[in-house]
């Protein structure tokens, strides 16, 4: 059955263990089409995790299985995982990966992922990767109902992205990811922002808007409302994060 | 429908860029075979990425779709265009990303990409691959006429990649691409040399060209046609781009 | 026809190699599915190239095709080979790479891939990736028949992995394998460790073999039976490989 099946990890691409989870995933089910998002994330960083599967499932089809292993507690109490809601199903550890898409999403169920019948025959205790998510991702992308692989969870471990704080006149907030071009994407979310807030960050102040990159010289400062919907600091054709230590941000409205 | 689209960009692999114009493309065409080329296209390195475009194409089934985002212009006035010619058809932005395309091709048409149909609802400025590129692609990939996509274009942008000089006693040119294992390739046709042209790089004289790069010791200098059909400067089992600090190249014929 | 090619080179992601290896099979099969195992071997380590082969193929259906190109040697008298064994079909150069399918089989049949009617036309001296190995592969997923590919070899290249050495009272094995997470993957099968060994490495004793990571304080060291089936040396949410210098792994029964 064809179906998508999207890889997210920390295990860098110098290894053998996404491979050995792909070829899992196509044993399993043959016509699985297996997207890699990212094998990048940085060893054990939970939230740029979570972040990225957030960003990535608005694009892909509702019956996309999304697996994002970043698993610093592979082997402990930490339970397997499988969520399903209305952005997509997703599959991976009970450790807070998840947080972003339970905040957004209208309807969550979650369950452990349990059934024996659905994993790898042996298990390690060092790679569920190959051995809990990627088999349980391949049962489920083949018809296998989400309700078979085990109890519900009602109280998944939830992480606390910073949120900006509002008042009258400001908004502060700060920056949760730094792209590989050097782009800082901050908390802000674009909707609070408009045409004369003035930033404030680092020693840098910005007084306006840009609605592209081009509206500054190469090599100036800028902000902008970026693809994900957030306020980013951004250099035209340079790097932000070169020039900025400190990743408070304030928002004079 | 089944089709490929290839994907050339500058994203690098840390990031949800790629991941999310995958799920784009797969949302319109479920059955769009998407083959990462690269993604580690060094920033803004339009050139690199014009030269790559170029050494793939005429691997892949003339249908296939390449997409080549190396876009430090994006959200200014350059636009999108789809390019048609018989060696495939290539969609990104008018900023000579496919230079070498047009100089190589028998037949070129040219069209913007603007007609807001076959683009996601929603566009941002910073991130036309996701938003303009991927979704063209995916729609000519299910067989919409390139010429709804837009307008015609008589003047694209061109870059005037460097050609070598050509005298009677001596070619002279310069090495325009370096590769990961320390390949220096240069512009200088592999048709110009003979077997007992000398090269002179930077301190370096090479005396003939080899055929393998067995023909020398481990360790050694030497010269010899590429996979890409240019002269290259490589070390056996080494990097001659450690060594070689001058591209300037002149082969004495 | 469908069919899984798995891809496992020295290339890196930078260049233009790994997708002009990715036309060449689609030209020939447009079903074949390519599975990108990993192109960051370190450059020329057929070693590391030939336990990756080892470590993915149990977890790929048995028809597999695994193409895998660490050839420091190309161009010169090495032959290009094809490997069919119960574990999968490998493809790559006749330089030790597929030392470990050979031992861990039980039925190899080796042949030189010399029948220029599965081949590029035009070939390279420098990349046979491309103009070799990608084409006999998308033949061979074609259901070209094996033996039609050349001669059969019957002595091909072997590395010699180091073994260890097993006395009355003790294992004295070694690294041979470090991940990207740090973890030591020594040459010490799991099944000859049991609860009470205690091992040495470095300057360091670890008294017990831990279940998971979790047996330990965070930053701690500490043995494991890893996800390959051999012990390994790792620190709970760290390095194992930035603590240990010295590689050599004493295991007292």
């Amino acid at each position: 059955m064809k179906r998508i099946i999207t890889l997210t990890t920390d295990f860098g691409l110098n290894d053998y263990y996404v491979g050995a989870m792909k070829g899992v995933i196509l044993s399993i089910n043959p016509d699985a089409k297996i997207i890699d998002i990212t094998h990048a994330i940085p060893k054990y960083d939970v939230i740029k995790a979570a972040f990225t599967a957030q960003n990535i499932c608005p694009y892909f089809p509702k019956e996309t299985i999304h697996i994002v292993v970043v698993d610093p507690g592979v082997g402990s109490e930490r339970k397997p995982i499988v969520v399903h809601s209305e952005q997509g199903i997703f599959i991976g550890p009970d450790n807070g990966v998840f947080s972003f898409i339970y905040k957004s999403s209208k309807e969550v169920s979650i369950r452990e992922i349990a059934n024996v019948e659905y994993l790898l025959e042996e298990r390690s205790n060092t790679f569920h990767g190959r051995d809990i998510f990627a088999p349980a991702a391949a049962h489920i992308s083949l018809g296998v109902d989400i309700n078979e692989l085990g109890a519900g969870i009602e109280s998944p471990v939830l992480l606390d992205p910073p949120e900006p704080t509002i008042s009258e006149d400001a908004i502060i907030g700060e920056v949760i990811y730094t792209d590989s071009f050097g782009n800082l994407i901050t908390n802000i979310p674009g909707d609070m922002i408009n045409n004369s807030s003035e930033i404030h960050i680092d020693k840098f102040v910005i007084d306006s808007v840009a609605s592209s990159y081009q509206d500054v010289e190469k090599g100036e400062l800028l902000s902008i409302i970026g693809s994900s919907g957030f306020l980013e600091i951004s250099v035209n054709r340079g790097s932000a994060s070169e020039l900025i230590k400190d990743y408070r941000v304030t928002v004079l409205k």
